[in-house]
């Protein structure tokens, strides 16, 4: 991390781009926030198949590439990162595997360090991704308040896994019919992995939303049927998204909090006492608990779904 | 248009950043697949919360910021190209009213002209979007083929138009059980539009994926329930897709296929003859045909959903 950051600061990038697929892309997203923010550097996320499929990716000599991939396999995020080395960017591989493809092709590698990953949908991998991305964004721009939080996590780990009790009597209650999954800044990425989650092993459509967009327009769907799953922090939009909270009540759905810091009614909250920037870690954890606890529920195997492998093989 | 392009051109921006919501935002994402395709350059979708929640947003002034809002009365869309100016930054707004706020705070305006949008989803300004950006796009890296596919432009449009009648026949044997809209490249924009417009008006939770992407894991969900529409153009995702689309009829699902010059068995299909980067226009008129016509089906106004203002208010 230390040598990457020495690496971005002496380079001074135009901008970052972040190259992901699938849980991976949603850590990607909580680095956009974290490096916008707080770094105050612009974030693209790349769309690799501009250069896979199209043959013409975007000129990225000014800029520092990050490609995340837990295996370290997936083509075309090894694509993108080849590629911006050819074109002289500078490149960063976050993997769990420091010999996979991906960290051959980076000039600088972190790795991930969560060792084997026994379910297939990526759990610990998605927490190590985000801690990696935090700690990157902490050596570029050191915060004291950061600092103490990163020594405050694993603590904060511990009492999310403590709410495992409640977190499965939430999913004992949660409807499944149609649901959402609400969440804004930093946690518009703890939303995106939730509703991929619940996808992937209990197939239910769920569908993320900034809580911004959900209440401009989809918000038209909620009834009764809706069940909105909302990730809640102590920060700048809590108190707006209380306010939606109540409105979605309103409308007849179901609504379920999970709070950080944030004391909303009927809430399964906790309160890590951590920086904002670092909350989607606690979450990302009651999250998989959540999803895994449904799974559970609907009689279903979280760690083995039906038709997923390991390597995001992007065709 | 050329203005724009000659100061962006004299500027050479390290990236750029659209910066939108709702509609226009899917507008931007085709802009991403188009400026980073056809002029290799590096596009970032803007987090407009940074700077409006969190007070600290990414530092632009070597960027060029376009800010896409069809009333131009977007208050983040307006934070994020004002603060963008002030940092020195190139700012373009794309708005149907020169006289609006977003207007007056960008240097370079692109005026839609599409005429007053007489429902509240945005349809002919959100094709009127795409024009403007793919003006800009040739403008910026003139090519022949473009330039004629722009002069036939009109036509494809009427055709698609004529197709009305087949679109409404498909939209008459559409499940609405569980419903995805799927699409990868060009096509990704129209399909996160076509899911925006079956929620705003038909008040179905459909979601959008990249075809990549819905491969991975959101494939689990795949069962008789499920209708998925893919929009198909001819490119390089042809073959792919058409795989996609046998293995989701294996698994049971519906499968609903608009296709632009890319013969699909038992698809609505239409050959606009343009470029594949122009197909988004007739693909997204065909797609707001097709939500109107499952609006008119369910006994729904497509012109005037429920909870839904004109302007994207983000609070």
């Amino acid at each position: 991390v230390a040598a990457a950051a020495r690496s971005i600061r002496a380079r001074r990038p135009a901008g970052l781009v972040i190259a992901a697929r699938g849980s991976s892309d949603h850590a990607g997203l909580y680095g956009k926030y974290l490096f916008e923010i707080r770094n105050r550097v612009s974030v693209a996320l790349a769309a690799p198949s501009a250069l896979t499929h199209y043959g013409s990716g975007p000129r990225l000599e000014r800029h520092c590439v990050i490609g995340i991939s837990q295996s370290g396999s997936s083509p075309d995020v090894v694509a993108v990162v080849a590629d911006a080395r050819r074109q002289g960017a500078l490149t960063v591989a976050l993997t769990n595997d420091p010999a996979s493809e991906l960290a051959r092709q980076a000039q600088h590698v972190i790795p991930l360090e969560a060792g084997q990953e026994l379910s297939v949908p990526a759990s610990k991998t998605f927490l190590a991704t985000l801690l990696a991305l935090a700690l990157l964004s902490q050596e570029l721009d050191p915060d004291p308040e950061l600092e103490a939080g990163l020594g405050r996590l694993p603590g904060a780990l511990e009492a999310a896994l403590e709410l495992e009790p409640r977190i499965q009597d939430l999913a004992a209650g949660l409807g499944t019919e149609h649901l959402v999954v609400l969440g804004r800044g930093y946690q518009l990425a703890t939303a995106g992995e939730l509703a991929l989650k619940l996808l992937e092993t209990c197939y239910l459509p769920a569908q993320a939303y900034s809580t911004a967009d959900f209440r401009h327009g989809p918000i038209a769907v909620a009834d009764p049927g809706l069940t909105a799953i909302l990730l809640q922090s102590a920060g700048p939009f809590q108190a707006d998204n209380a306010q939606l909270a109540t409105e979605l009540a309103g409308l007849g759905a179901q609504v379920a909090v999970l709070a950080d810091g944030a004391p909303t009614e009927g809430a399964v909250a906790f309160d890590s006492g951590l920086p904002e920037a670092l909350t989607p870690l606690p979450m990302g954890l009651a999250a998989h608990l959540l999803a895994c606890h449904l799974a559970v529920r609907l009689g279903l195997d979280p760690d083995r779904p039906r038709t997923l492998r390991k390597i995001t093989q992007t065709w």
